[in-house]
């Protein structure tokens, strides 16, 4: 038995979420077994590591129809957070993991959660490497951004690359990505800082501050003045309208999210769906959770990239549960650098 | 040599075009036979029929950039308008045709053309069948139709298929397709009469006027409780983002042509690709002159289906050059039942 801190959605969120949206409580002491009662297998994890991602904040809203993100339903108030996270198996009813393991998965924000359907857990199987890198790297961001680029977007040596928010999660991958496969690359980002790190720590061949630039179309124009064959999308609205008309023939449009459109209440427009005819424009939504019988190749190949030094990866780390909301709060505001990770305990 | 007919564009359109944006003109007389100084095999040919298609609209704006239409670039004032058409040819020094032969390819609004780009016409196989129908069904139109459905939208037996623009040239075609492949389609169209004909000629489940509709979003909803897996785009703006929202998961737009927004000096804003991520939705934009390797299979299909009366097809046949102009405008008035057609000369 343990009493324990989590994070609780209070109420749902109208337009720009806000910390004060969540609370951090204290519950009361709550076992750490699985209850002998249940029929189904399941297990008790304690959490490491919380993945922060710019889809949360879609489950902030209730939506009136059934969600289309697979195993994700809207948050309900009163209730802990959801996210991907790290995990140590505290006891486990599920044959395939047993005390001990290392896990990562769809968890809790609390210290402790009962896991009912552990089937849709992954186990972790290199722990030597840090295991923070499971909520990023080598979890749904790294395998984000490696479907959404090598299966999606099937990229050619010599292509033209364009990834926003690219100091991200997925972005910062995307990159790196890109130029292993022989691409010209350039990321777009909120803070000089951020260019910066993309050209000189992601190698990116440039890289340019969107809030800097007065007119997107002419800026995608003056670093992609042949058009651009592949556009990573992590952003939507005006950004995407920018992009239509700057896309060469038979360009591709990974979409993995838009994260400038979560808070809207109204969506930005986009006028320049037009062109996609004529260009032969292929624009194409995608999810991971599509795709977990082909992780294992993933996780392989990004361990291999690891080890050999090919692939780097920046990481915004936050200690504690209780700088859980902020952390979230701050994707929405471009805060992080690199993947934001909240550390519930090291062990 | 002979006089003869021709219809040039004026000057360049802004907006809606009118007849008279056009001029039907008698030249000098000119020779029938490819002058004997051309270093390039040439033919000239007999215009038989015309084809008038939605996308000639975008070829009638003077565009800064270099056209993204394989084989097409914009009208130039004074010069005849071009489309596909059915022509006989008269004289020839391109080896694979001859004198008599029946041809069809990009062509010009007039009597006789001389063909400089011969390699671009493809012969007619079944002249057996009306000639006009190489316009239309065994033309662009049909191929369109064939490679939008079947290529683009990968459809499955017992899946929803919404196609907008649904009685002209490729609607009532894809409409077909649709129930041969056993999905369950409805259609869209801007007449009570055209409605009835989807229904009762084409074999649509169930078909709408849309000019009767207050919100296409509501509509959509109506006639897909369950949602669509298959848009058939040929529409664009309001239409388009009705569908978007009414697509279900890993639903799939094959966008054709978007002819609401051929005439406007502002494209209509789609507000809705915020569902691209978490339906997992494809758009993808095609063009038959990517895939004419494939058009022979294509050919016989629809030949066989033609024979075996498993596809139908209308044709709207306007008589004379001089009553060209007047089709052309009437595609973007919505005058045409079916597939608009010009008859230069039956024979």
């Amino acid at each position: 038995m343990a009493t324990m801190k989590k994070v609780v959605l209070k109420n749902y969120v109208k337009g720009k979420p806000k910390e004060t949206d969540m609370e951090v409580l204290t519950t009361s002491a709550i076992p750490l077994k699985v209850p002998e009662a249940s029929n189904e297998a399941a297990m008790v994890v304690k959490n490491l590591y919380l993945s922060c991602d710019p889809y949360m904040r879609l489950l902030m809203t209730k939506h009136d129809e059934p969600p289309e993100f697979s195993y994700l339903s809207d948050f309900v108030p009163g209730e802990a957070i959801r996210s991907y996270g790290v995990c140590k198996v505290i006891d486990s009813t599920y044959p395939n993991f047993k005390t001990g393991d290392y896990v990562w998965g769809i968890t809790g924000w609390e210290e402790y959660s009962l896991i009912t359907n552990p089937e849709i857990f992954i186990k972790i199987n290199h722990p030597e490497l840090p295991l923070s890198y499971y909520t990023g790297i080598l979890g749904m961001a790294g395998f984000t951004a490696y479907l959404g680029f090598h299966e999606v977007a099937s990229p050619k040596k010599g292509e033209y690359v364009y990834v926003s928010a690219a100091a991200g999660a997925v972005g910062q991958l995307v990159g790196q990505f890109a130029k292993l496969m022989g691409c010209y690359v350039v990321g777009s980002a909120g803070s000089d800082e951020k260019v910066e790190m993309l050209k000189s720590k992601f190698g990116f061949d440039d890289a340019f501050n969107y809030k800097k630039e007065a007119n997107l179309t002419l800026a995608l124009k003056r670093f992609f003045p042949q058009g651009i064959d592949i556009y990573f999308e992590n952003v939507g609205g005006e950004m995407l309208d920018a992009v239509l008309v700057n896309m060469r023939v038979r360009g591709r449009i990974a979409v993995c999210g838009m994260i400038s459109q979560y808070n809207l209440d109204n969506p930005e427009p986009v006028y320049n769906t037009i062109v996609i005819t004529p260009k032969r424009i292929r624009v194409e939504g995608f999810f991971v959770f599509d795709h977990f019988p082909s992780y294992g190749t993933f996780e392989e190949m990004a361990v291999s990239y690891i080890k050999e030094n090919k692939i780097t990866y920046v990481e915004d780390i936050v200690e504690g549960l209780e700088n859980a909301p902020g952390a979230l709060i701050g994707l929405y505001e471009g805060r992080n650098v690199g993947k934001q990770v909240v550390v519930v305990s090291r062990e």
